[in-house]
């Protein structure tokens, strides 16, 4: 792994000392107009601080860990905010997030504001596409951890979860329960994220030699709760007609089961659902869910400690925590 | 409304220029030991700028908002983050937030936390006691405004929403269905918010000459859905057996709606169920809610609007916004 262009390199390039780099930084002095011109030299050579928002945040770090997720109204990702935010508290730290809506855009926007409030480090849950100049953020200050973002090619400590497993082991089960029409109803942002899980089901019908062409798919799922409870009556509509379905998340199952239940109709007997995440309502929900479980409190507070290593110790290596997805079989696919 | 100690006022009293005490301020200069002494002592005198903590967040701020939230994993919270996410980001500020856990320390530390980090402005959910500061943090530039919190003494904006008129509709309701033995299910944090309502229950009574004491309470119920889950299996316990219940929120209600009928029980057979707030998982539950609605999206939507009026002109004056609560008739009270 390259190792990041730091402020010393800046100095030893313009010759000048540590300080007076961080001088400049942070305008707390002003320099010789030689210095500053050898200092914007080495900065320009060694592609060390890119632009005015990353420069900003030199300085002392406040006492706050930044979180980015997808989707904040996802009691998933309120787990891993809880997972990070304890871990943050034992060191008097407190944690701040913020929805990206699974938006690039956005997430590049909230990246810049937070580091700019000069955040201790960075949790990003990546769903979408990633900023090119993670490493650029580290490189003057702050931390940054991954969550998820299998198949991106990311140069930061980082806490994988295998989606593509996922999908093979929920596939599987309803392969063992004789179903040979299931839907795979992929949910809101992470495109990269549901693609996985998508191929993991594929996976699934060739060890057993079947059909690729009986798995369907819909990824039509937005993240209201209307457009999820939507989803059962376009389910029921299709010809021909699935007798099971991969959810995206624990949300859109829970949906569906409700609006079919409200219908009158039965789950798993019109239709088997299988959830994805075993948050805690899909143990509680009216049908409890089968579903795929990612531990998301272990994985916030993972994704905690590798971010501390960081900011205690900017030199430390890269690290990776890698979780296993576990399939939790219950009634909603009458197994 | 009385005027907030602005740096004007010190710089008056101390008999030097605005500059000079932001530099003092901010340390971006040294002051001599006179004008110090003399900037000092107007300090003391106005009670301008308390401790450090407030004085660190002079300086520019940043195109952030935060808010405080007692419980992120509630949509009725992530609904009026939407609502001042949406509103900011025309501005081009960006939503950081924070979960309080309805814990006043916690709220007190979040507080303290996001001004040093220079927030915009700040919007607070308040259910917990707030800190007595909130004034002065308003008097060296961040505005502030508390959602809710009826019967607070605060001098600061705020968006009301009349909770014991809330109750009131709901009680008058079940009285209006013939329930004589009803059960008051306070939810988590915020007692002066589930005190109000349950003020506003008894106020039914009393106007129907109805016995106070067929009124009973449990706040026991905590956030966890396990929790809130477990509540449904005291409920059938009790004696007298309620034959409908009044709930903190529509999470609650909607765990309970679950744990019946996963039990094989019927709403609103074998009880009737109101819930608080009208999310939409409430239309959409597996018997839809009868509930008493707050518009969570137009009360972030007004406490932006509250906020950004102070941001801009920090001399205009506080204002209020009132929402008044409406019920809304479903199924699980089966009018």
């Amino acid at each position: 792994m390259a190792r990041s262009v730091t402020i010393k390199d800046v100095a030893a390039l313009a010759g000048v000392s540590l300080g007076t780099v961080s001088n400049y930084l942070n305008g707390t002095r002003t320099v010789s107009p030689d210095t500053r011109a050898r200092i914007e030299r080495a900065i320009e050579v060694t592609r060390f601080v890119p632009n005015r928002a990353v420069r900003a945040l030199r300085g002392n770090r406040t006492h706050t860990v930044g979180l980015l997720v997808p989707d904040a109204g996802n009691p998933f990702f309120t787990e891993i905010a809880r997972g990070v935010e304890d871990a943050a508290r034992g060191r008097g730290d407190v944690l701040v997030y913020c929805d990206t809506a699974g938006d690039a855009e956005r997430q590049s926007l909230y990246i810049r504001r937070l580091a700019e409030m000069r955040v201790g480090g960075l949790v990003i849950s990546a769903t979408a596409a990633m900023p090119p100049d993670l490493g650029d953020l580290e490189a003057v200050g702050t931390p940054i951890v991954v969550v998820g973002g299998e198949g991106m090619s990311l140069n930061t400590s980082r806490v994988t979860l295998d989606q593509r497993l996922g999908g093979q082991l929920a596939m599987r089960h309803l392969l063992d329960l004789g179903h040979q029409e299931v839907l795979f109803a992929g949910g809101p942002g992470g495109e990269l994220v549901m693609q996985a899980r998508y191929q993991g089901a594929l996976d699934a019908l060739d060890e057993r030699g079947a059909d690729r062409s009986t798995l369907h798919r819909l990824d039509a799922a937005g993240r209201s709760v209307r457009e999820r409870s939507e989803l059962a009556d376009e389910m029921m509509a299709m010809r021909p007609r699935p007798t099971a379905v991969l959810c995206g998340n624990d949300l859109i199952a829970i949906a569906i089961v409700n609006a079919l239940i409200r219908s009158g109709r039965s789950v798993p007997g019109d239709l088997a659902i299988v959830g994805y995440d075993d948050i805690t309502d899909a143990q509680l929900a009216v049908v409890p869910l089968t579903t795929v479980r990612q531990p998301a409190y272990r994985i916030g507070a993972s994704a905690a400690e590798l971010l501390f290593e960081r900011a205690d110790d900017q030199a430390s290596p890269h690290r990776e925590i890698a979780f296993a997805p576990e399939l939790v079989v219950r009634d909603s696919t009458g197994a």
